[in-house]
């Protein structure tokens, strides 16, 4: 099973006037840490784009158990939940010096957007077996261009 | 049942590099939404808070039928769902044209911030009456301070 | 002069830890400014796009004179500033009560976007006429969609 | 003179509908790079806060010279510009592989939040030392909790 970490300093301007962090955020690092899952396949989701594969989203949760602060170093862990033809399900999971604080999911579709608008596609084998074959955690940065 | 509908202009800046509504947003006018139905019952978030009760984040889901674009003028309509003890659901569905483009929920607490921290409390009789026997549908915008 | 109100409701998601608004966010109030502008001259920067016509930013400052906080409702005034035969200023100034708390400006380009890249271009004569040479006061959310 | 060097990786949810980074996310970095210089004094902006010291802006400039796109790794340069008796000027450039594309600053203030407001200080002389007599270039994270 692929696992990706991606590691993120928290920003003081993305806690609020409560003090803890905003929690729209916690959806954008999911954004993120799916960005961050097929950069580490060498894989980039701006490099799909320009092959109009795009991945949009159809359902995202979250679930929140402890609030996370500023200066705070966080770890989002990735992997694949359910897949079907058309749809990929990435689980996140946010740690904070290793203790759990924070899970949901991202549910998107594989898409193609041509002339005529988008339609669903099969997900490619190849691309299955990448995400869930190799048993690999990826905790390194990415540098894609 | 108490109803609230806050009528939002898409941005330009809520736009991605896909030229859709950033997803994370949708999030943001929930909790923009959920702030809009306790002004509409005369009860801001902000006054609560004076009184250190506030709302904190238990458990968000959204889900997306249809992408949106800048300038769209779209309707989020917000309800109560289930309440329990010390827990309050609340309903979001978003409408472009009259049409149900998303929706999801937010699971918030009630709870007391004290000096030795912070505990979830009952929430009171009044407010669960205010929240849900008024048949009420609000569309203004309340101007609080 | 063509002058735009444009009113805005400050949200609890725009304040950070220090209970105030982060102050990227008045950029991005800036930046709906002057999209509002453009809607209320009935030739909004969408369509403008379809044109292939953008106003990339060139640059942009903000001075903050009095902090704000949530649930207030402030006004974006705009008007045009200096403008040379490529360039255009738009100066916002952000009142709260009728009192300033803020304003700066943006400086932004007029620029075609072709097959071969971007190119600034001369601005036509009845933009330029549309935007200083009628005398209204635009308050009203203008729908564009 | 310190200089500190904060590297950052440009999301996809940073960038608009044109494709390039929305610009107020500029700013957001120049705040991002100041929370960093200080934290690569030893003396997080979090830990001043605590003192009840606090840095509010007074005045932003930033100057766009290239546009940024999404998966860019992207170098903000900080130093001390302009130091007056109770506000200091930061200074921030933005570097893609070496060349800067875009530049700016932030005037902020050095205040103390009291029980009866806010009120600018002197800024204690070992801080001036500081940020201005040593001779380092800091390019690392640092971990601050």
């Amino acid at each position: 099973m692929r696992e990706n970490e991606h590691k993120i300093m928290i920003e003081f301007g993305e806690t609020d006037g409560a003090g803890i962090v905003y929690f729209p955020n916690y959806l954008k690092w999911f954004d993120n840490a799916t960005h961050q899952f097929f950069r580490s396949m060498n894989l980039p989701l701006s490099q799909l784009k320009e092959k109009n594969i795009i991945l949009p989203l159809i359902d995202v949760r979250c679930t929140f158990e402890k609030p996370l602060h500023e200066d705070q170093w966080i770890v989002v862990k990735t992997t694949v939940g359910k897949m079907s033809t058309k749809t990929i399900q990435f689980i996140h999971e946010i740690f904070l010096n290793g203790e759990r604080v924070s899970y949901g999911y991202e549910l998107r579709g594989w898409v193609l957007k041509g002339e005529n608008g988008i339609a669903a596609q099969p997900i490619p084998e190849e691309i299955r077996e990448l995400m869930t074959c190799d048993d690999v955690v990826n905790k390194k940065e990415v540098l894609s261009r």
